[in-house]
């Protein structure tokens, strides 16, 4: 649950750091911002502010704003309706992404989980995104990812997001944010 | 074809307009920007210059140059194999771009097609994109598009890329640049 005034504060906090990628979004989008505190409140340490350009049946584009050392929490894409689960690629535009994906645990990672949810984080083989560098996540991968100590916006670019679909690590989290009236 | 000489140029002519939209790409990328003459040989008119980022077997996305007057010629994606031609967004990043698609015919429209080449110009409904603008084109749809006065930058968000289907009103087009060696 947001309440009006933090999702207010927090698009606007993020038209920042669109501006400092140099992205420009129309009244409309800067309207619809989506800010997803995942259910957990707590949005500085985990969190996401989300553009939807285009979300189609077979397409999807997306302008992600992590702020400094904010966390999209671990989670995967899984088949749905034997629909073979989302394909990401995500492109650092600015600022730095450290992005957790399956494999070996990379050591002395750059990246904490937020206090107190750490067992909820089970991949750590780190990928740093600079602006220019990008990644892809295949379907059912777990992965997570966390803003440097500047924030980062992040191109995502995807097939169909079904975001409701989403499996979290963390049994806690509800993907779809609840705004308090 | 294209000579490795004005490979080059417009290789790095587009450098300047990245930059102005502030894209930030790779060594890799810059070395391999594609510059597509359309078999045509008269790159300032009919031309495009590409970045592709990635192009799976669901998902691509590209950046794209249009120089001052630069015109990607009337096409369309047809189904392939069974599989529904390319779906694609384009996002204006930076500059102007004039999209023309099917529909009413836009009375006085904002670009003419290059010169000798006009009847292979059909379709006339002119949408025009300012940075944050997007429109999307559905499959096997005809589509041209030509930068304004400074030239453009435009984002392309689409289904899988397969540039060799696609299917030019002007049967002189190859679509595949040759390089000279």
């Amino acid at each position: 649950m947001i309440t009006q005034q933090k999702l207010k504060e927090a698009q606007q906090r993020s038209l920042a750091y669109f501006a400092k990628a140099g992205i420009v979004l129309t009244a409309d989008e800067i309207e619809e911002i989506e800010v997803a505190d995942f259910g957990i409140g707590e949005l500085d340490s985990t969190g996401l502010e989300v553009v939807v350009y285009i979300n189609t049946e077979r397409c999807c584009a997306k302008e992600l704003v992590l702020f400094p050392y904010q966390t999209c929490p671990e989670h995967r894409h899984p088949t749905v309706d034997g629909e073979p689960g989302k394909e990401e690629t995500f492109r650092c535009r600015w600022g730095v992404v450290y992005l957790y994906v399956a494999g070996d645990p990379t050591p002395n990672p750059k990246s904490a989980p937020p206090k107190g949810r750490e067992a909820t984080y089970t991949v750590w083989n780190e990928v740093v995104l600079y602006p220019g560098d990008q990644y892809t996540i295949y379907p059912d991968t777990l992965h997570w990812f966390q803003g440097g100590a500047d924030g980062a916006v992040v191109s995502e670019f995807s097939t169909r997001s079904r975001d409701e679909f989403d499996i979290f690590t963390d049994a806690e989290i509800q993907r779809l944010t609840q705004v308090a009236n």
